[in-house]
């Protein structure tokens, strides 16, 4: 934009602020206003047609320009977290998404931004600057980006998972992924089995569904596979939503044996009843250091349905999630996802995603994250430990460290006085169906580069408990 | 990329097309491959990275590049429209969204990609190559995009509408917003009126949500306001969902009466039930030459959401739409919005939408596109009626087309012969929760430029009734 029209708009704004210029007002004609101004009529009137795109005036055909009619309310606070919330699933999520630029957020399930491959997004955003008017305007396909769906069946080829392009559809997220599913599998009062603990968010969903959820112990190899076989007896359930190769928020991973007792535990209950699936969220594979057993794999995405996202090693902002599947079960989902949200995912946002996965730089990116929170993740642990914070496990890979408190303490309390100090902790019961984690925190190890994070957890600790806290070194 | 880069990447792919090189088998080592090329090493780097990013081959740290491990299934039909699917409120979505390039879509319900903004978009997109980190990678706050939202209020309270920003709640698209709304304020087997007809997809998301669609008729004015009144009393409805401005799909407009009479129903019915809300559906506002009465502008958002998209005037691929309502709803809304999609909508997206609206350009744009729509308007309905197609009225604005069709004829049989010469229509009764507009069908001005499509209608009429039906000229 030239500085003269924005000198134009300007001189409006400020006659507008000052009520020179009172809303439902006509402006100056664009001739007198360029005299006015010393500038040319073309800049008034691209001054005018930005100020009319912003909504600020309006132009009435055949008449000129005028003051928008009203003001809307002002909002006092449009991101402040708010300190009265309940500590539910739903605790973790609105606290650190709308959290502000001062807040700490050390329980967060994500990156820092500058953590992400940004070169690449940025390289990918310039080509999609040249893409065809059919791109840039138009639905696309209900399967959503064919190149992406195909670039992520060679992924899955390679992982030994023999699934077509057509047996993936994208979506716009990994959580709504798992949502289409709920919508295809449950019906209201359906029980769904979860790991105890589980990522908060999916409660968080089933609550949404009105489905019942039931916690399976969740261990150092997975979850309880006997219990997990009694659990089915006992409730029947249609579902069993888990992570397999990093688990959220326990960081474990899965291990063939338990793997396999699992698969043959859902295949003997399976003899009796013909509706048991299991939805595998494989949203942090790329964080492992080496391929570990997956259901879907065991399984070849016959009971087993597959969801990932881009959104962790990726980026957020772009939005794109997928679900593998049986190709009947695609054909189905694909109904839902045009009845709830017309179409696909954005293809805009799969070119984006394709364009820097395809990237060069995405293998090096990832090599390099990994060993980034390799280092993060030794030395927060140590941190941690110095609070009496003990990791439950040191995990493969990824950004989690689940700790148990010292001494008893409650971690909502502990995650109630650290937000009183900006700083949004996880605390361990929003991830427990049984509500029996309130002694551990899931931190994540990418976000705890600022010092004052330790401060601040050391006096919420000592706040909230009995014990004594030996005190971080400053 | 360097055509060095290509070059060895094409020379990989050929010696794998040829089975010199078989999946497992592992890549000659970059030193000897680079000799072989006569490249550089860091050229054979490039080139191996590239085709790992692709999934073609993998690297195994420590011991070099191998070829992926197996081939995805072939899909012999990846897009291929059904001609086996029941006419049902799918139908039209399904085959429009999936259509190839040689496919005709006057049924479809949008405009051809090169009628969009697409320069201001490719601006919006090149500046956005220069967004900060945050804007790139994070997940954004739940309400989503913050200056849109804005821009988005001050266009409200222009219409005279107060909706804080905060009132607003971005969403992944028009759709999603009613979607969100359904699993806010529906339970399984309640009832929802909507326009008989209507929108189709309304029936498909009411079907996803298990609730029951009852019709109420609708005329050149608006809804039959006494019939509506009597259908509260009768089945005590939890939603009316409606598009007001321009209807979909007759085009019609709403009068002041007839919004008058919905509301004051609407409050009477409320005295005994408190439980009734109206959606309405704004997303065709923008088509419009002059503003017309609006439900939530009378109402004052109260009893009152409205939603919208950008997906008819500025793009569908970048997806967004929005929520404005009453503010303890939106708090519930973003609740719903975080458990089923994790956050709000895509903020890049939302970033290209508030940079494309406040383009300068996009005002003219529009008066540019009612301009073209009003003569194509014209002169589709001149030939439609040649063919004894007679449009039910003359919209004031937008593309559509509600026709009858001459002697008794079934506009589902039209829209199957017609669906054989690879011409997707709109039949009626994919619009009708009553069945009853088999004698109808909606067209796309904006998609019927192609003079085949007029003479697929003629063979599909003739086809498919018995009256004697004027050729078209060629």
């Amino acid at each position: 934009m030239g500085t003269r029209t924005g000198d134009v708009m300007d001189a409006i704004r400020r006659r507008m602020a000052s009520r020179a210029l009172s809303p439902g007002e006509k402006l100056p004609s664009i001739r007198s206003f360029a005299t006015t101004m010393g500038v040319s009529p073309s800049t008034v009137v691209e001054a005018y047609d930005r100020l009319a795109a912003e909504g600020v005036i309006r132009s009435r055909p055949g008449s000129g320009f005028y003051v928008s009619g009203a003001v809307p309310p002002l909002a006092l606070a449009e991101a402040e977290p708010r300190l009265d919330r309940a500590i539910d699933p739903f605790w973790v999520s609105r606290q650190s998404l709308d959290a502000g630029p001062d807040m700490l957020k050390p329980g967060c399930g994500w990156l820092p931004a500058d953590w992400m491959p940004n070169a690449a997004i940025r390289r990918a955003i310039r080509h999609l600057a040249h893409a065809d008017d059919g791109l840039l305007a138009d639905y696309g396909g209900t399967r959503g980006s064919l190149p992406l769906r195909r670039l992520l069946a060679r992924r899955f080829a390679d992982e030994g998972i023999a699934a077509a392009a057509d047996q993936i559809l994208l979506t716009n997220s990994g959580t709504q992924a798992i949502d289409l599913i709920c919508r295809f599998l449950l019906r209201p009062g359906d029980t769904v089995l979860v790991d105890d603990p589980c990522y908060f968010n999916f409660q968080a969903l089933l609550r949404a569904h009105q489905a019942r959820a039931v916690g399976v112990p969740y261990g150092r190899t997975g979850p309880d596979a006997a219990l997990f076989a009694r659990l089915l007896s006992a409730h029947r359930p249609r579902l069993y939503i888990t992570n397999s190769a990093l688990h959220n928020p326990t960081g474990a991973t899965l291990s063939p044996q338990t793997a396999h007792q699992i698969l043959c535990a859902a295949a003997a209950h399976d003899l009796t009843a013909h509706d048991f699936t299991i939805v595998e969220d494989d949203i942090f594979a790329d964080f492992e250091p080496e391929p570990s057993p997956r259901l879907a794999t065991l399984d070849g995405l016959d009971r087993v349905i597959r969801i990932g996202s881009f959104s962790k090693t990726l980026s957020a902002s772009i939005r794109c999630g997928y679900i593998a599947a049986r190709p009947d079960w695609v054909e189905a989902l694909v109904d839902l996802q045009v009845a709830t949200n017309f179409g696909g995912p954005s293809p805009v946002a799969a070119e984006l995603v394709h364009a820097t996965l395809n990237d060069g730089s995405y293998r090096k990116h990832l090599d390099g994250l990994r060993r980034r929170l390799a280092r993060v993740r030794r030395e927060t642990a140590a941190r941690l430990e110095a609070l009496g914070l003990r990791p439950w496990l040191m995990p493969r890979g990824g950004f989690y460290l689940w700790c148990s408190l010292p001494d008893g303490r409650d971690a909502a309390e502990v995650a109630r006085a650290a937000l009183r100090e900006s700083v949004v902790l996880a605390p361990g019961d929003v991830f427990s169906v049984s509500r029996s984690a309130s002694g551990y925190m899931r931190f994540n190890v990418a976000q705890m580069g600022d010092p004052r994070i330790f401060d601040v957890l050391a006096r919420a600790m000592k706040a909230s408990g009995p014990g004594t806290v030996s005190q971080p070194s400053r």
